[in-house]
Protein backbone atom coordinates (compact mmCIF):
# COMPACT_ATOMS: atom_id res chain seq x y z
CA UNK A 1 0.00 0.00 0.00
CA UNK A 2 1.30 3.47 -0.74
CA UNK A 3 -0.19 6.92 0.02
CA UNK A 4 -0.20 10.56 -1.06
CA UNK A 5 0.16 12.98 1.51
CA UNK A 6 0.20 16.76 1.74
CA UNK A 7 0.30 19.47 4.08
CA UNK A 8 -0.98 23.25 3.74
CA UNK A 9 -1.49 25.89 6.18
CA UNK A 10 -4.81 28.21 5.84
CA UNK A 11 -3.59 31.29 7.39
CA UNK A 12 -5.68 33.22 9.70
CA UNK A 13 -8.13 30.93 9.62
CA UNK A 14 -9.77 28.59 12.26
CA UNK A 15 -10.28 24.97 11.79
CA UNK A 16 -13.85 25.50 12.12
CA UNK A 17 -13.57 27.51 9.15
CA UNK A 18 -11.71 24.22 7.49
CA UNK A 19 -13.71 21.92 8.34
CA UNK A 20 -17.11 23.34 6.95
CA UNK A 21 -15.26 23.80 3.74
CA UNK A 22 -14.64 19.97 3.89
CA UNK A 23 -18.10 18.85 4.82
CA UNK A 24 -20.35 21.28 2.96
CA UNK A 25 -22.00 20.78 -0.47
CA UNK A 26 -21.20 24.95 -0.75
CA UNK A 27 -17.59 24.47 0.85
CA UNK A 28 -16.34 21.19 -1.68
CA UNK A 29 -17.81 22.52 -4.71
CA UNK A 30 -16.19 25.96 -3.80
CA UNK A 31 -12.22 24.34 -4.06
CA UNK A 32 -12.67 20.61 -5.42
CA UNK A 33 -15.67 20.31 -7.66
CA UNK A 34 -17.72 22.88 -9.08
CA UNK A 35 -20.33 20.01 -9.60
CA UNK A 36 -20.64 18.23 -5.97
CA UNK A 37 -24.34 16.61 -4.92
CA UNK A 38 -25.41 14.33 -1.60
CA UNK A 39 -24.77 14.50 1.34
CA UNK A 40 -22.20 15.20 3.74
CA UNK A 41 -23.42 13.42 7.05
CA UNK A 42 -21.37 9.99 8.56
CA UNK A 43 -22.94 7.51 6.07
CA UNK A 44 -23.66 9.30 3.08
CA UNK A 45 -22.23 9.45 -0.09
CA UNK A 46 -20.80 12.73 -1.50
CA UNK A 47 -20.58 13.24 -5.26
CA UNK A 48 -18.11 14.88 -7.07
CA UNK A 49 -18.67 15.47 -10.95
CA UNK A 50 -16.00 16.17 -13.29
CA UNK A 51 -16.72 16.55 -16.96
CA UNK A 52 -17.11 12.68 -18.07
CA UNK A 53 -16.30 10.83 -14.72
CA UNK A 54 -16.69 11.48 -11.10
CA UNK A 55 -15.89 10.06 -7.50
CA UNK A 56 -18.21 8.85 -5.30
CA UNK A 57 -17.14 9.51 -1.75
CA UNK A 58 -18.70 7.68 1.30
CA UNK A 59 -18.72 9.57 4.74
CA UNK A 60 -16.82 7.43 7.29
CA UNK A 61 -15.86 9.71 10.29
CA UNK A 62 -15.98 13.54 11.10
CA UNK A 63 -14.56 15.20 14.03
CA UNK A 64 -15.75 18.69 14.22
CA UNK A 65 -12.67 20.88 13.58
CA UNK A 66 -10.78 17.97 13.72
CA UNK A 67 -11.03 15.26 11.09
CA UNK A 68 -12.74 14.00 8.09
CA UNK A 69 -12.33 10.66 6.39
CA UNK A 70 -14.08 9.66 3.19
CA UNK A 71 -13.84 6.12 1.62
CA UNK A 72 -14.18 6.51 -1.99
CA UNK A 73 -17.26 3.82 -3.47
CA UNK A 74 -16.83 4.73 -6.69
CA UNK A 75 -14.85 6.34 -9.52
CA UNK A 76 -11.57 5.40 -11.17
CA UNK A 77 -10.43 1.81 -10.49
CA UNK A 78 -7.55 2.33 -8.68
CA UNK A 79 -9.42 4.71 -5.80
CA UNK A 80 -11.67 2.51 -5.29
CA UNK A 81 -11.45 1.29 -1.52
CA UNK A 82 -8.32 3.77 -1.31
CA UNK A 83 -9.06 6.52 1.70
CA UNK A 84 -8.84 10.20 1.74
CA UNK A 85 -8.18 11.95 5.19
CA UNK A 86 -7.98 15.55 6.36
CA UNK A 87 -6.45 16.05 9.55
CA UNK A 88 -7.18 19.70 10.98
CA UNK A 89 -5.07 20.97 13.74
CA UNK A 90 -5.38 24.82 15.04
CA UNK A 91 -1.65 26.63 15.11
CA UNK A 92 -2.25 29.94 15.94
CA UNK A 93 -4.29 31.95 14.02
CA UNK A 94 -3.41 29.56 11.39
CA UNK A 95 -4.69 26.07 10.60
CA UNK A 96 -2.61 23.10 9.34
CA UNK A 97 -4.61 20.57 7.31
CA UNK A 98 -2.82 17.60 7.13
CA UNK A 99 -3.96 15.43 4.21
CA UNK A 100 -3.63 11.75 3.17
CA UNK A 101 -4.92 9.67 0.28
CA UNK A 102 -3.71 6.39 1.30
CA UNK A 103 -4.34 2.43 0.29
CA UNK A 104 -2.92 2.66 -3.33
CA UNK A 105 -2.26 -1.03 -4.39
CA UNK A 106 0.85 0.29 -6.36
CA UNK A 107 2.26 3.63 -7.33
CA UNK A 108 1.10 3.83 -11.05
CA UNK A 109 1.92 7.02 -12.83
CA UNK A 110 -1.92 7.51 -12.76
CA UNK A 111 -1.27 7.69 -8.88
CA UNK A 112 1.96 9.83 -9.69
CA UNK A 113 -0.85 12.38 -11.43
CA UNK A 114 -3.14 12.39 -8.39
CA UNK A 115 0.02 13.53 -6.41
CA UNK A 116 0.45 16.61 -8.00
CA UNK A 117 -3.48 17.10 -8.66
CA UNK A 118 -4.12 16.93 -5.16
CA UNK A 119 -1.74 19.21 -4.21
CA UNK A 120 -3.13 21.77 -6.70
CA UNK A 121 -6.67 21.54 -5.30
CA UNK A 122 -5.62 21.72 -1.62
CA UNK A 123 -3.63 25.62 -2.57
CA UNK A 124 -7.23 25.54 -4.20
CA UNK A 125 -8.76 25.09 -0.92
CA UNK A 126 -6.12 27.41 0.66
CA UNK A 127 -6.98 30.19 -1.44
CA UNK A 128 -10.92 29.88 -1.07
CA UNK A 129 -10.54 30.03 2.17
CA UNK A 130 -7.93 33.18 2.24
CA UNK A 131 -9.03 35.13 -0.48
CA UNK A 132 -12.88 33.56 -0.79
CA UNK A 133 -11.98 32.70 -4.68
CA UNK A 134 -10.85 28.68 -5.05
CA UNK A 135 -9.99 27.21 -8.19
CA UNK A 136 -12.25 23.89 -8.70
CA UNK A 137 -13.15 21.86 -11.36
CA UNK A 138 -13.23 23.02 -14.26
CA UNK A 139 -12.04 26.04 -13.60
CA UNK A 140 -8.57 24.28 -11.74
CA UNK A 141 -4.95 24.60 -12.80
CA UNK A 142 -3.65 21.93 -15.30
CA UNK A 143 -0.94 19.76 -14.46
CA UNK A 144 -0.30 17.76 -17.81
CA UNK A 145 -2.18 16.09 -20.47
CA UNK A 146 -4.37 14.20 -18.30
CA UNK A 147 -5.51 17.65 -16.84
CA UNK B 1 10.89 3.89 2.78
CA UNK B 2 8.31 5.90 1.96
CA UNK B 3 7.91 8.02 -1.39
CA UNK B 4 6.95 10.98 -2.55
CA UNK B 5 5.21 11.37 -5.96
CA UNK B 6 4.33 13.53 -8.67
CA UNK B 7 3.44 13.90 -12.39
CA UNK B 8 3.54 16.95 -14.11
CA UNK B 9 3.17 17.75 -18.96
CA UNK B 10 5.08 20.54 -20.39
CA UNK B 11 2.80 21.87 -22.89
CA UNK B 12 4.46 22.18 -26.69
CA UNK B 13 8.12 21.55 -24.72
CA UNK B 14 10.79 18.64 -26.20
CA UNK B 15 12.58 16.08 -23.35
CA UNK B 16 15.97 17.71 -24.36
CA UNK B 17 14.93 21.73 -22.95
CA UNK B 18 13.44 20.16 -19.98
CA UNK B 19 16.66 18.17 -19.48
CA UNK B 20 18.41 21.04 -19.71
CA UNK B 21 16.36 22.76 -17.30
CA UNK B 22 17.58 19.89 -14.76
CA UNK B 23 20.94 19.60 -15.09
CA UNK B 24 22.23 23.26 -15.76
CA UNK B 25 22.70 25.90 -12.76
CA UNK B 26 20.89 28.28 -14.84
CA UNK B 27 17.82 26.07 -15.47
CA UNK B 28 17.45 25.22 -11.97
CA UNK B 29 17.85 28.34 -10.60
CA UNK B 30 14.85 29.26 -12.46
CA UNK B 31 12.67 27.05 -10.73
CA UNK B 32 14.17 25.73 -7.61
CA UNK B 33 16.50 28.05 -5.81
CA UNK B 34 17.38 31.06 -7.20
CA UNK B 35 20.70 30.66 -5.52
CA UNK B 36 22.18 27.39 -6.69
CA UNK B 37 25.88 26.55 -6.94
CA UNK B 38 27.93 23.75 -8.05
CA UNK B 39 28.94 21.42 -10.91
CA UNK B 40 25.77 19.41 -12.51
CA UNK B 41 27.85 16.27 -14.27
CA UNK B 42 27.68 12.93 -12.59
CA UNK B 43 29.61 12.73 -9.43
CA UNK B 44 29.48 16.08 -8.53
CA UNK B 45 27.54 18.13 -6.10
CA UNK B 46 24.71 20.93 -7.04
CA UNK B 47 24.69 23.06 -4.09
CA UNK B 48 20.92 24.75 -3.23
CA UNK B 49 20.61 27.64 -1.13
CA UNK B 50 17.17 28.22 0.67
CA UNK B 51 17.34 31.52 3.10
CA UNK B 52 19.04 29.46 6.17
CA UNK B 53 19.57 26.29 5.16
CA UNK B 54 20.67 24.62 1.87
CA UNK B 55 20.82 20.80 0.40
CA UNK B 56 23.17 19.22 -1.39
CA UNK B 57 22.99 16.78 -4.30
CA UNK B 58 25.13 14.92 -5.72
CA UNK B 59 24.90 13.51 -9.50
CA UNK B 60 24.23 9.84 -9.52
CA UNK B 61 23.13 8.98 -13.19
CA UNK B 62 22.41 11.57 -15.97
CA UNK B 63 20.55 10.00 -19.33
CA UNK B 64 20.04 12.83 -21.56
CA UNK B 65 16.84 13.75 -22.52
CA UNK B 66 15.40 10.78 -20.33
CA UNK B 67 16.66 10.55 -16.53
CA UNK B 68 18.15 12.63 -13.66
CA UNK B 69 18.94 11.38 -10.39
CA UNK B 70 20.50 12.70 -7.57
CA UNK B 71 21.49 11.74 -4.05
CA UNK B 72 21.06 13.89 -1.21
CA UNK B 73 24.28 14.31 0.71
CA UNK B 74 23.63 17.21 2.76
CA UNK B 75 20.33 19.26 4.27
CA UNK B 76 17.46 18.22 6.10
CA UNK B 77 18.30 15.40 8.74
CA UNK B 78 15.20 13.32 7.21
CA UNK B 79 16.61 14.00 3.48
CA UNK B 80 19.86 12.48 3.69
CA UNK B 81 20.46 9.55 1.92
CA UNK B 82 17.02 9.57 -0.01
CA UNK B 83 16.82 10.32 -4.06
CA UNK B 84 15.40 12.39 -6.05
CA UNK B 85 14.74 11.18 -9.89
CA UNK B 86 13.16 12.87 -12.91
CA UNK B 87 12.33 10.57 -15.94
CA UNK B 88 11.32 12.10 -18.89
CA UNK B 89 9.32 11.32 -21.16
CA UNK B 90 7.84 13.11 -24.44
CA UNK B 91 3.96 12.37 -25.51
CA UNK B 92 3.88 14.26 -28.66
CA UNK B 93 4.78 17.50 -28.51
CA UNK B 94 4.88 17.58 -24.52
CA UNK B 95 7.30 16.14 -22.35
CA UNK B 96 6.09 14.23 -19.24
CA UNK B 97 7.97 14.60 -16.23
CA UNK B 98 7.99 11.74 -13.85
CA UNK B 99 9.08 12.60 -10.19
CA UNK B 100 10.11 10.80 -7.11
CA UNK B 101 11.65 11.61 -3.82
CA UNK B 102 12.06 8.36 -2.35
CA UNK B 103 13.40 6.31 0.44
CA UNK B 104 12.16 8.26 3.44
CA UNK B 105 12.01 6.49 6.51
CA UNK B 106 8.80 7.69 7.87
CA UNK B 107 5.80 9.35 6.54
CA UNK B 108 6.74 12.34 9.25
CA UNK B 109 4.93 15.96 9.08
CA UNK B 110 7.62 17.12 7.19
CA UNK B 111 6.89 15.05 4.45
CA UNK B 112 3.89 15.83 4.10
CA UNK B 113 5.04 19.15 3.91
CA UNK B 114 7.81 18.53 1.16
CA UNK B 115 5.33 16.69 -1.07
CA UNK B 116 3.01 19.36 -1.57
CA UNK B 117 6.01 22.06 -2.03
CA UNK B 118 7.52 19.45 -4.80
CA UNK B 119 4.23 19.92 -6.46
CA UNK B 120 4.27 23.51 -6.14
CA UNK B 121 7.89 23.54 -7.83
CA UNK B 122 7.17 21.45 -10.36
CA UNK B 123 4.89 23.31 -11.55
CA UNK B 124 7.57 26.44 -11.51
CA UNK B 125 9.73 24.32 -13.62
CA UNK B 126 6.47 23.71 -16.10
CA UNK B 127 5.63 27.39 -15.91
CA UNK B 128 9.35 29.05 -16.63
CA UNK B 129 9.12 26.52 -19.69
CA UNK B 130 5.89 27.10 -20.78
CA UNK B 131 5.95 30.64 -20.29
CA UNK B 132 9.47 31.94 -19.69
CA UNK B 133 8.73 32.48 -16.18
CA UNK B 134 9.52 30.29 -12.86
CA UNK B 135 8.81 31.04 -9.26
CA UNK B 136 12.04 29.69 -7.33
CA UNK B 137 12.79 30.43 -3.59
CA UNK B 138 12.67 32.84 -2.84
CA UNK B 139 10.01 34.23 -4.97
CA UNK B 140 8.39 30.98 -4.54
CA UNK B 141 4.54 30.03 -3.53
CA UNK B 142 3.44 29.54 0.21
CA UNK B 143 1.88 26.63 0.74
CA UNK B 144 1.97 26.63 4.76
CA UNK B 145 3.97 28.15 7.88
CA UNK B 146 6.80 26.32 7.12
CA UNK B 147 6.98 28.08 3.84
Amino acid sequence: MVNILHRVGVASTSADVVYEALTTLEGLSGWWASDTSGDTGVGEVIGFHFGPGGIDMKVVELRPSERVLWEVVDGPEEWIGTEVVFDLRQDGDDTIVLFAHRGWKEPVEFMHHCSTKWGVFLMSLKSLLETGKGAPDPRDVKIDNWN
